[in-house]
């Protein structure tokens, strides 16, 4: 297998990639090295940054008679010094970037081939974000067209096939369907640089969704000229797992360095705002006083350092189950990129996140603002609770929010309600009311959130509410006169209230489907064992057979 | 002078320290150095990362019967091995610790004072949060009593009171007036450990505000055992220019890390997500390898490295003007510091803050999220937009928010209006509406905000608003049957519109105060000079005298 996914979290995931020359782990950041003019060159960044992978440009070697005709002769490794893989671009954003490039599309493939690259790229058209309706469709076409005739000449090669299709969704799904039929290897996402620079990210994430939705969900995915690590995290969990850099260079050769949260040009620096061994080193004073060349190069070197520290981070991040943490972090320091949050806010958009994101995580949930409550995991609970989740007792008591968990923190009070009448319960949570018997169940007993949140979470998780309350005949606040409602309830019409039967009920139907507790345990008899240590339910038998375990520490079962 | 503020940016500053060994610059952190083990010798922290102040603890130094004789002949630098400036604690986080400590206040000071401390600090009386109020009034009563005797025997020492107060503002503003009223040189915050531990940083924030409205704001504040990078930030905003760090230490010793946006034990950790030299040096794998004495050196090398790239980012955001956003970045990422964000928003905050808070900044003004409405700026505007502000015409028309600068989006649809009757014009910005002269006025023209905003932020600028639009007779919204309305009003009833003469007594009235166009221009012949190429207002003459010039970059009048 050319790509193997290991971990997810969101639609991210770390994966291994394989080609001719090694693995290549991922997420990940291809530097891209300009043949004629190597600031820092392969090798050392193989050293400094442990580079797998690094990207160049076969149409400017192609075009550059001096290297042309050693390269066919000595390969692409030898060239650029470098003995892991390689992957080659076109010359597709030099059609953009020069209007017009001189090349026949099956040519510059072959060429790439030749020159024994690891993973080439087919010459897709350049869609630009403005650009019209049907022009996107026939530049689709014809990029799909040309996709197909490369594939079969691609031979040991792994082939990248560009997704195109401008600012129009269905386009891109389109153009992205067509090219997963194919034998490709590897799919960028084209024609987005111009967004990018105007930090146009809401229609980026359109653009990435719309591409993913169409795209072979195990192969991997490339966010072409993504270079600024502000929004690895948000494209690492919409799905993409490569980026590429020449944005390291170019800043630097500009004065500007780059940081997680933006960019400053170091002439306005007083004091370097990094701890990256280039800012340890050196004053904001020093680094400006160095020589205008030096300079250059140790700002390339501060932006990989940074870039690369960030794709750590992210990986870091989705093994801990904490990706969108980290998204939202971001988000707060760039207001464009709160704005493309926003695009994750649709239902039709949480359905198709909700696919991917596992349902525990390594770490808490973290309440970071108004995004938090419309996180994939929290539609999951919302859409659950309203579809799955069949209440053993139509009269309810509401609690509000505790220290968790509910059960142990009210435990004194619903005693004294079940021996008045046989009630339910439920929480109003931060994220919305719960059942007390799923209190243990993740995200529930792990959350960290505020004392308060913000109006839009309040309202938005009081209309699922309403929904939710549907389910029930009485519901009784706590507090609220409470023992004057209970009274009016005609006792013992309900069943018996018994936490551990309701909460291993409740957890299988939350997690396997409406209706699988009674297929799990109807008219068996249920045996539970308990951990001595924390009294938590660890199995369960039906009949002496050992049907289910359940976790610790997220609260779900496995088989 | 002891300590010379040099920059501000909200409540905090960037400034100089001066002691008997030399100069500090801060806001700063200063390492904790135990006499008795040395995990990183000061010497070595001097060489690594600058260090220009440290600090131990003088108890334990005349507790230690070893050390106690030489250090009284050798003095605290040689056994430091530290030529710069030294602080030095009293003992009261023992009494703390250890709920007793035997030794007499003066004589700790006197100790420490012929120790050679640059900075001693006096015995003061531990207030835990929860203690009662008549315990803590006795125990600051004490503190004062103790300071007031220190002050007399610190001789060529500077001296270190520390404000205590428990949870209790106005306890804790008395103490921090009584104080300031001694001839004491440095001003820890004390008692507030208890509170860090348990992350209630809403209560760290009144604590920090009660204490600094007491205390006199040109001398340096010390937050006592802060040594957390994730709420450096916000305690500098606040006003706080020390912290002291033991806790590089003590985490490194329970292999944690330290990040600016929290904590995370070594264990669990796959990808080391840091850029330090020690994170880009090893991999998360090869550091778990190393020795354990090893280990915890690297492990606190990074914490420092980590704590000191956060102070230089906090000196470079007020150097830029954009403290407020690296507070609420930070924010997003512990949602008990989204808690003690809101302690800002209640007005009486923001009238405190507001003080300190500079008119213009180097940079623009970033919406982050739900807080950013509530900053000491935007409330400064609103105040003065309804105290100062005397609009020239009654009847106005309202545009939406537009592309900056306005008078030049809206220019062609501003003569049209003006053919038709002479009116007034009013932007309705995501900060609330605000009159079209202000256009170029800090932070109007200097703001990056999302499309859209938030719920909270909406309803905050339309009560804004509904107050401010009391000052019209007609409004008249447009793209809403402006023509049809337009028509009713008496055309020529109001004063000819020259956005020029507009724009300079409107910036003179809501920077100077109300009225003071009238003082400044009545009856006078006004003259304006404008630059060339950007068609700005630049100088001000008023009967030929140059009165004002105007700064093109925010907007404002220099005198």
């Amino acid at each position: 297998m050319t790509f193997e996914i290991k971990s997810r979290d969101a639609a991210g995931r770390i994966g291994i990639f394989r080609t001719k020359h090694g693995t290549v782990n991922t997420p990940t950041l291809l530097p891209v090295i300009n043949p004629n003019k190597m600031l820092i060159s392969p090798d050392e960044m193989k050293h400094l940054f442990n580079i797998e992978m690094i990207i160049t440009n076969s149409y400017i070697i192609y075009k550059n008679k001096d290297l042309h005709e050693q390269i066919l002769q000595d390969g692409i490794h030898k060239l650029m010094g470098f003995n892991r893989s390689i992957m080659t671009d076109s010359g597709t954003f030099q059609s953009y970037v020069y209007d017009d490039v001189e090349i026949d599309p099956l040519d510059i493939v072959e060429f790439q081939r030749e020159i024994n690259s690891d993973v080439g790229t087919i010459l897709d058209i350049f869609c630009l974000p403005d650009a019209g309706y049907s022009e996107v469709k026939k530049g689709i076409m014809e990029t799909i067209r040309r996709a197909r005739e490369s594939v079969n000449i691609k031979k040991d090669m792994l082939l990248a096939c560009t997704v195109q299709g401008s600012t129009y969704p269905k386009l891109r799904e389109r153009c992205a369907q067509e090219l997963s039929k194919l034998d490709a290897d590897f799919f960028p996402i084209g024609g987005v640089v111009p967004l990018m620079e105007n930090q146009q990210y809401k229609e980026l994430v359109e653009c990435i969704i719309a591409s993913k939705k169409g795209l072979d969900p195990s192969k991997p995915v490339h966010l072409f000229g993504a270079g600024h690590p502000l929004m690895f995290s948000l494209a690492v969990a919409l799905g993409c797992d490569f980026f590429d850099s020449s944005a390291y260079a170019k800043y630097a050769a500009d004065m500007r360095m780059m940081f997680p949260w933006g960019t400053l040009k170091l002439d306005g620096i007083e004091e370097l705002p990094c701890c990256c061994p280039i800012c340890s080193k050196y004053s904001a004073l020093e680094l400006k006083k160095i020589n205008f060349n030096d300079r250059i190069r140790l700002l390339a070197e501060h932006n990989l350092f940074v870039s690369f520290a960030e794709i750590k981070r992210i990986k870091n991040a989705i093994k801990h189950g904490s990706l969108w943490e980290l998204v939202e972090r971001r988000a707060a320091s760039n207001p464009y990129l709160l704005d493309a949050l926003r695009v994750l806010e649709n239902n039709e958009c949480k359905d198709w996140l909700e696919q991917f994101d596992p349902v525990s995580k390594n770490s808490a949930l973290f309440y970071t603002g108004r995004h938090t409550i419309h996180r994939p995991m929290i539609h999951r609970y919302h859409k659950r609770a309203l579809e799955r989740y069949a209440p053993l007792h139509k009269n309810i008591v509401i609690f509000p929010e505790a220290e968790k968990p509910y059960t142990r923190f009210y435990h004194d009070e619903i005693l004294q309600f079940l021996q008045k009448a046989n009630v339910g319960f439920v929480v109003e949570t931060t994220f919305g009311p719960i059942p007390l018997e799923l209190d243990e169940m993740y995200p529930f007993a792990q959350s960290v959130v505020s004392e308060m949140t913000d109006v839009e979470t309040i309202r938005f998780v009081r209309k699922f509410g309403n929904k939710f309350y549907e389910k029930y005949n009485v519901l009784i606040r706590y507090g609220k006169d409470h023992d004057k409602q209970i009274k009016l309830l005609k006792s013992n019409d309900e069943e018996e209230f018994d936490i551990d039967l309701l909460r291993i009920k409740a957890v299988v139907n939350m997690q396997f489907g409406k209706n699988v507790d009674k297929a799990l345990f109807n008219k068996k008899k249920i045996k539970l064992v308990k951990s001595k240590k924390t009294g938590k339910i660890r199995n369960v038998y039906a009949d002496n057979n050992h049907i289910l375990s359940m976790r610790a520490h997220d609260g779900l079962f496995t088989l």
